[in-house]
């Protein structure tokens, strides 16, 4: 079970997570990209994705406003803000629950930016609000990184700063994930990445994940992007809330 | 359909609210009875009422803290709070969905009542809290008063000061009831007042509510003084949420 | 014209006065006094008052929230604030025009009273919004002094303590008006007081009023409660704007 | 419909947005330009330009002081501002009923761009003042690109930020216009851009920009640098609130 | 006796430190390295390392929230911040007895470190609340100096700015640090280092670190990496608290 000393956390907390278990379809892409496929129409995406199981979405602000009333009383809205705390305030006035910043870089964090997550972490307790801290290694390239050592680092640095829940790669196999979750003191959840090729490749991360005792997953572009949103939406949320393995979830999608 | 020009409330009514009606359980009465029976073990009388159709507990600051746990995922927190505004963003911070003041007294209000609900008002605007305003009007010995212009009257208030819905006294009659609902511009529930001897009673009041357009109630006593508290919530919200008139809602509730 | 060194001031007033004139409909009585007749339903109550001469509704902050969208475009809000500076800031980012506080009492003004309202002056030269500053003298029994020399006391202390306009009564007569215009440096909008019987006296308080230098009226139930409202407001509009007189104005009613 | 959950803003808006359509002459060049034809004298040039169908103007803060009497009660006034919150406030005191900033640089924004910008929406959204968010993709050499996915990318990053309501380049045709309309979930204007030789060009951009679903323009050059500016902003006027074909509008300007 | 004129430092110090002498378990290591050996599991850590004579635990915000439970009224929490003043009411509010920072560079400090930590020891004078400052001169290549100029250097300025107690490298030799307690007029606790070969050298510099007056020390790596975390814990509370030499306290500790 997931404690918090804060009561506005344990609130939240629990319109996010079921029994410690969590789906959030990621949709802040248009910050950094602009329209990205699939996200043409958000009011109509975020339609599309809210079935059964899916526990939030995440929103830029812009995109909050807009979504609100498609979302408000189906999930929950998580709001990814820039790297200052005042944004904090704001989410919780608009009624999110919970924020997001969002990190690619090197791992562990120069200071500058263990700084200004702990502050964000400062405000969210202060405020009663679930921090999902997301840090992502990379290397020089830009690529990321999935090697299990860096994981673990990344997601301990997350826990540590003060992150409520902590979004990082999956590692690719159960038994390393499995050390990932066991040195982080917080839920983790894992990111999707680039749109994969299978969808059955998808559904086995999600499975994997589960397994490890990790919390869920921040999918994106590997719903959205699938020919069959709602589909694999449906599929990913009974590996994670009712324990479907892969295989039987593939049913949910519809073939082409 | 409720419409805010403001985003929290958008989002906070939305889990208070279903297809524009609600089921409140009043349970803030220790903070001037101390014990009332029924409410003996707060946890126990919390899990007791919630059963599908309850959207919502009202509770005193102090039980908010004690029950949030058994309440939180399950229906939203209604905090009774003094008439002072700083108790909005505490409430905020704890993840309640709406705050509420309470008033038994003379209709139209003095200036210092009126002026004290208007600062509630604003902070809700300003932190995207919904607020419910109780205006109860009663006489020189104490006693609710339900004629029909007196309950206009203090509804009409609440809802010019600037309270999001508004708690009054049923005035008994659809008829009469329904002038209440058509000048008050924001939606309404009524009070249970004491318990009543006959349950069927109460759940005439619950279906004559919403035949004359009131969104539902906040009943207390009537609830977990009864006998079987489950039976007569699950009673008094398949009134409000699925239309049952009071003779169908009976049989949700055990016979002793 | 009416010279402010204040830009919001210049730009607000610039909405609610056309060529040093106004005209504002009073539809706060709510507050005060609940469902009053003709105020039923607010949203069709201020469509019915909005016609071409129209200037302003002056409306409590809950039905300034309920009628944003109905007035948005048309006319400028005016809201009624408690004596509580910071209702100003609210009152402003809400898009109101001015805002506007209501006294009833002695004149001159006790100490405590010019302390609020000077406070509420000060907090509108901060942010721009122009302040509607009512004083109406009422003898021990509560009834209105239209004597022109308390008048007069009125609505210079209102200017004082530094309004942007002044709400007083009218005294009835155009030469004694022109004594409280002219001893005021602020514009002057005289209130209507209890409907009259005669809506031809009415009119000519408006043309009496502006003969004198007055800059129109804050009238209520004389517009709302009159058969015909569009038509009395039209009526009322001409005689401010165009320059009609009662008498050319009365064609604007519809005989009943 | 244009719909915010934001009482100020939906005030604010219905001043500067006409069923939809807003047209805005941009007079901000100064800033950067200093004296640039046409603008010689301000108070002058705004007097030219506020004809019929003009919605706003948009200038600087220096020069918003020197023109507020001119524009005030005829058009709305839109500040330029620079990256920093904090002249939100100062605007709204002023009157303003919109900010805007200026952005000609590479699309997708830097972090710092993506920041400040966010930073303005916030206040914007506590302050209920319309946010005009300018994006301008450029080239290394400065020169603006036209390029419909890129107008697209900067429409859409400029609405998730929390613009409400976007300026970008017109990408010249009706059908890659309607791409960018469709996929920015917040009203679209376009730019004029350096002044055009031939001022049917210029009507006929206007004309695709509503064909496509935009909401309007916002120009500069090509109104006040045309030799009848007055003509040339009924022309525009006219095609954006009244269904007039560029050909139409022609006539509306007088010929040399 | 350690006097201050601050009646919560007074209190708190009072939980820190037993008659002048303290025995601080380092656990901050996660914000910097994410899992080091020995702290996987934060809680079982800190249950192994809580012995009689551990008189604090020293962890960042993250991990303060994840065993507060399991240190609550067994020892005091000391929560390693940014260089934020902030964070000190932060920390106050969550129940820390002090807060640290920490600080790996040049001695002499920079002006804007003396700066910012200034900041937080005027914060803490505030609040009442204890500041252990960690100042560690590194050379060049980042590698820790313990020559004893430079290091009483270190002490006396973390006096100077205000620091309540300090946190050095020790010097190797109780002579030679002797003479960094009598030039700092604040308790001095020595830093561990990395985890040593030998626990009889570890054992050792706890031993001169209190002949030589100093307060005592602030170990991490050499507590909870050694293979009998418990014992080691107790033999250094032993040697602190108990007047032991590190030969008596080796018996504490399970052999191998």
């Amino acid at each position: 079970m997931i404690m918090h000393s804060n009561y506005g956390k344990v609130v939240r907390f629990s319109r996010i997570f079921k029994r410690g278990r969590t789906f959030i379809v990621a949709m802040d892409h248009g910050l950094e990209s602009g329209v990205v496929p699939g996200l043409e129409k958000m009011r109509d995406a975020v339609e599309k994705v809210l079935v059964e199981g899916v526990d939030a979405v995440m929103v830029s602000f812009g995109a909050a406003k807009h979504v609100i009333d498609v979302a408000a009383g189906r999930a929950s809205l998580i709001i990814t803000i820039p790297e200052d705390e005042k944004f904090v305030l704001r989410a919780l006035k608009m009624g999110a629950d919970a924020v997001k910043t969002t990190y690619f870089g090197q791992i562990p964090l120069a200071y500058e930016k263990l700084y200004s997550f702990s502050k964000i972490a400062r405000a969210c307790e202060e405020y009663g609000l679930p921090y999902l801290i997301e840090l992502v290694p990379v290397d020089s390239s830009g690529k990321v990184i999935y090697d299990v050592s860096k994981v673990i680092t990344a997601a301990r640095i997350g826990a540590e700063i003060g992150g409520d829940f902590v979004k990082i790669p999956y590692t690719g196999v159960v038994e390393s994930f499995k050390l990932v979750v066991e040195s982080c003191f917080k839920p983790v959840v894992i990111m999707g990445g680039p749109k994969a090729e299978d969808e059955y490749e998808v559904l086995k991360w999600v499975e994997g994940c589960v397994k490890a005792g990790g919390a869920g997953v921040a999918f994106g572009r590997n719903v959205w992007q699938h020919k069959d949103p709602s589909g694999m939406a449906r599929a990913i949320g009974k590996i994670i809330h009712m324990g479907l393995t892969a295989q039987e979830a593939l049913k949910e999608i519809k073939s082409s």
